[in-house]
């Protein structure tokens, strides 16, 4: 049986992705091989790894002056790769911190040209978002300002894009990627690993504007240089072929649903529910967040003891719901609800966690 | 039907490490999810990971002097980062070249300080590995002698470990790991693209000297020095973890067949195989490569004629034999007889080479 599986990512992947590797995972397509035994300079690999790349752009609707590419070693490798490529020693940057992510962005960043941080952290935590009064002071000369779109750990969520004027946006969006439309052409720089709303892990989207991409710096080693991938169509060395094959599975499931429209309507009814659970039983059920910087994807909240906690996160297992703790760096309770996480699951933890309040309220 | 494949990489992986995956794809080990869907920091995920390393120290005999890293990248990451962990701007390097890898090598290792390149190229081609006396002049103060131990589209490959001295030796291993024992306490650090004997591509598995890795540069982003990975136990930020589930596939079923002597007097008997056929219809197939540097991994060789080849790889395919085609850049046939290559496969081909032969020769 499978269980209700609201990990932070590695998450939850769509039945339908998995059942389909399953099903072809000795024969893929009538060659006789696995996926991954296929040679990625192939006919039959290089189907795949298009129809991936073709189906992020027709389903987010990437403009046509904004590559799509597939990379390796986490949001974190690309934490050095960005102002490796983007950033020349003395030049200026700033990094907005919403939480843990953010700050290991700057840490990465140090070693090229120190940024400027806009640190939102307050009494040793992070609660929201920026507001507009706080960006007033956004440095126009920098070669980019750097944001977390959704920090997992903290549960805060930018609810919009972030206005930088005429500076390039450099956005991690790992957490958030892939759950509603976005104006791609307001964002010099997105990049998102694979592990929560759009496959497993090991692998990271980007999608950059040609140009800016283009105006990286050329003085590293070219497996460095993002501006190789766009001359190479990702196929520069040998790309993780299962991983590319597995988002497309996710992209073809999220299409055959009914597009980045319905996911954005689940997930915002998911959410919803959860933080209605939250709202009702107040005072038993805690959130920090303040409400408009409140994540979609990890809702995040306390109960009046770490006893109750350990409780809620035992007395779920046994309902067959796991994924429920909250980062250790953190405490108490997260709840994922990326794309593969059904409406229904999200209502079955909303029975319990209404139950749970009433029994120990 | 599954295909015979003689794929260069990605390539061939063990039939039962592939059944494995898909018999508990939905379902990992009773956890009502997939190993995919697992928090790489949870306990189903981490017995995998921490099973895989111990297989490959207890397979390899790799001594507690040494430690096994997964990274990520492909082995075209690692000659950007093995001489950004290991020089220093001007300091002293050598790199042995016996192929299109090495020279790739070279490549990344100019960005940080130009290494002393001995190339072993001849004629436009590469054929042989260097003897001893091609290795008299090494430099007794270079930081590393960098090789690579087999060469994958020229079929050339070193029999034996390279004499160093006193200076460490760094090796490209991509293509030859895993296929025999060897003296580790020989290698400071060794680094293999999995795509080949060992797993999916999109991981590398590295082998090296604790010491050694611990004496590399600090002044670089903690994600790309190895230190770190020591540190972290491969665990620094999230690892693709189907990946290392599937190592821990095939490595296990290389331990049920007989480990690495099994594979070394199975890779042997292949490799006997499909030169006996070159050698006996000499004049019609021929290897160009010097007989004490053939590729036990990737056999080369040539037919009379492109159009010859050409029939030859089709008729191959026709009998349900894939994957033949020499590299683009040097033509001809190429068998690659991995790990994942039955003994009976190798047969096979080996009839159809005597009769290819014997109808057209």
């Amino acid at each position: 049986m499978r269980v209700l599986n609201f990990n932070a990512g590695p998450a939850a992947l769509p039945l339908p992705a998995l059942e389909r590797a399953r099903d072809e995972l000795l024969d893929f397509d009538h060659t006789g091989m696995s996926v991954m035994e296929q040679s990625h300079r192939g006919k039959a690999y290089e189907a795949v790894h298009n129809e991936a790349i073709a189906l992020l752009r027709e389903l987010s609707g990437i403009p046509a002056s904004h590559e799509v590419l597939f990379v390796q070693g986490g949001a974190t490798l690309q934490f050095a790769l960005v102002p490796m490529n983007f950033l020349r020693p003395g030049q200026a940057s700033d990094y907005l911190v919403t939480g843990v992510w953010g700050e290991k962005a700057v840490e990465a960043a140090q070693y090229v040209s120190p940024p400027r941080v806009l640190s939102f952290q307050e009494q040793g935590t992070y609660l929201r978002v920026p507001t507009p009064g706080d960006l007033a002071g956004l440095n126009p000369e920098a070669a980019y300002v750097h944001w977390t779109s959704n920090e997992t750990i903290h549960g805060v969520q930018y609810p919009d894009v972030v206005d930088t004027g005429r500076v390039p946006s450099i956005v991690d969006m790992s957490s958030d990627f892939l759950w509603k439309k976005l104006d791609f052409s307001r964002y010099a720089f997105v990049y998102a690993g694979a592990q929560k709303n759009v496959g497993p892990s090991g692998i990271v989207v980007c999608v950059g504007d040609r140009d800016f991409i283009k105006s990286g710096r050329t003085d590293l080693p070219k497996i460095l240089r993002y501006q190789t991938e766009v001359e190479n169509n990702s196929l520069y060395n040998t790309p993780p072929t299962f991983s590319v094959y597995l988002i497309r599975n996710v992209l073809a499931w999220v299409k055959s649903v009914g597009g980045l429209e319905q996911m954005e309507r689940w997930n915002r009814e998911k959410a919803a529910l959860v933080y209605g659970a939250i709202d009702r039983a107040s005072g038993f059920y805690r959130a920090p967040v303040e409400t408009q910087s409140r994540s979609l994807m990890n809702v995040v909240f306390r109960l009046p003891s770490e006893d109750l906690e350990t409780r809620f996160v035992a007395e779920a297992k046994a309902e067959n719901m796991v994924g429920l703790k909250g980062h250790r760096s953190v405490g108490g309770i997260r709840v994922s609800l990326y794309n593969a996480v059904c409406v229904s699951d999200a209502r079955t933890l909303v029975a319990f966690m209404d139950r749970f309040a009433q029994v120990n309220g």
